[in-house]
């Protein structure tokens, strides 16, 4: 039988030990979150997040600013505000003509909890850095609470996105897996698919991966995200048929995308409780 | 018939080109070269740093310290050779007691011509950097050369060294390649490099891949580095079973080493013109 991956629940139990944290060492903490333009997913995400804040007892600001700003005032605009915060998230995607990494690395690594700029992106890439990307940090949670090994094994990660796959790829590799990534223009998925002791898919193709593609008892990790016709969230994995044939498998939703929320919250924490 | 990838030959051209760019644009360059303790391969490293410059006309200063230095010493050490160099190399591997990223992340990006700190790393992930590191350099060179393709193609790296495998990991991801990263824990390793186009290995064990385990036709960058028991410099690759199977084959000595040194020398001079 499929056991399911419970993001959701996980993700209760780590907003309850950083509530408990805060409330003991007196924290008084406020999570910046820029958003420029109007893109409704990213208005979703944000609720999330504020929800998250709320439940751990962490003020949360959110910083609006027009689809027109451009790259140069929207970094004068965070200079601003970075003083105000105790971590900052600049919501993407950002308006097409904003280049988005200049923008991420305003942020200081200390204040970076999404861990973006390009300073904290080389310490993950060292191995060397007090927090994971929140994706890796929302895995690291799943594998450590179902006790799912990970050294030796046969990873697939579909699509080398900057907030999913890319930086699972490093990830995985720090842990000693063999690591596949695969994209768009891989001639056979399915030869790496089926290979595959674990799999993790972020790249918002519904029904992507189905039962008979998989390997049987393989670990199912779903971090894909998009709206089908019905305007309902899916992933990138057809649950149904998948469930029947993985050994685990995160749900979308209530899998990776609760668990991201609560590892930016985690983040938040770590940088600014070490000593 | 395969074709033999001549990374001296290129590497010779690069060189000859650098020595042109720096006559032209009147540069006074100078290589620094921290070595501590003395390693025996190191030293033979060094000597190859030491040639491409003179060839090239740059100058060349060699820093040596004790193998009993310890980190915060040679951090002071580094902080100041550093104003009197155009670029620095910190040869790796370092004693084992000194914390060598801590040691790299002393380098200044616009000194790292190894492309090793952390804030380095950070751009070169990014894709945001002018140079890249020294590996990723003398494969980028090769297949422009040869005029190889990559989007698409099933890469297969063995080996997630620091030096070797890891960048080759994100370069080849962000050529669109299909990348499969299997290590010493790989239970079967075959299985990828039966299926790779192009195979990319660099952990220095002699004969680790033979003619029987290639793809027909399969490209074969070959960056490993040990002696063998006649003291002769031996790449991963059993040379005569694989050329025989094989579309491309870089050879060892002559092929991947001769033009990361060049690559050294490229980025250094990179970084010394940008305006």
């Amino acid at each position: 039988m499929v056991k399911l991956l419970n993001g959701k629940k996980i993700s209760e139990e780590i907003l309850k030990e950083l509530r408990k944290k805060i409330k003991r060492n007196h924290l008084e903490l406020t999570l910046g979150v820029v958003l420029a333009g109007d893109n409704k997913v990213s208005k979703i995400y944000i609720k999330h997040k504020r929800k998250a804040c709320q439940k751990t007892g962490i003020s949360f600001k959110l910083f609006k600013f027009s689809s027109k700003i451009n790259t140069l005032e929207l970094k004068k605009e965070i200079k601003k505000i970075l003083p105000v915060v105790s971590g900052l998230i600049v919501q993407l995607p950002l308006p097409k003509k904003i280049k988005a990494q200049e923008v991420l690395n305003i942020i200081p690594t200390e204040k970076d909890v999404d861990c973006l700029s390009e300073k904290s992106l080389g310490k993950f890439y060292t191995g060397k850095f007090l927090i994971l990307p929140p994706m890796a940090g929302a895995i690291s949670q799943i594998f450590k609470k179902y006790k799912i090994k990970i050294k030796g094994k046969n990873v697939v990660i579909i699509g080398a996105g900057r907030l999913t796959g890319k930086p699972m790829t490093i990830w995985f590799l720090q842990k000693k897996a063999t690591v596949a990534v695969v994209n768009e223009f891989t001639k056979n998925i399915i030869f790496f698919v089926k290979n595959a002791d674990i799999l993790f898919s972020g790249v918002g193709k519904p029904n992507l991966i189905t039962g008979e593609m998989i390997k049987r008892g393989a670990v199912i990790i779903d971090a894909g995200t998009s709206h089908n016709k019905q305007g309902k969230l899916v992933g990138d994995i057809d649950f149904k048929s998948v469930s029947k044939k993985a050994g685990y498998i995160t749900p979308v939703p209530g899998g990776i995308g609760p668990l991201t929320v609560a590892c930016f919250l985690e983040n938040l924490i770590k940088l600014n409780t070490k000593t």
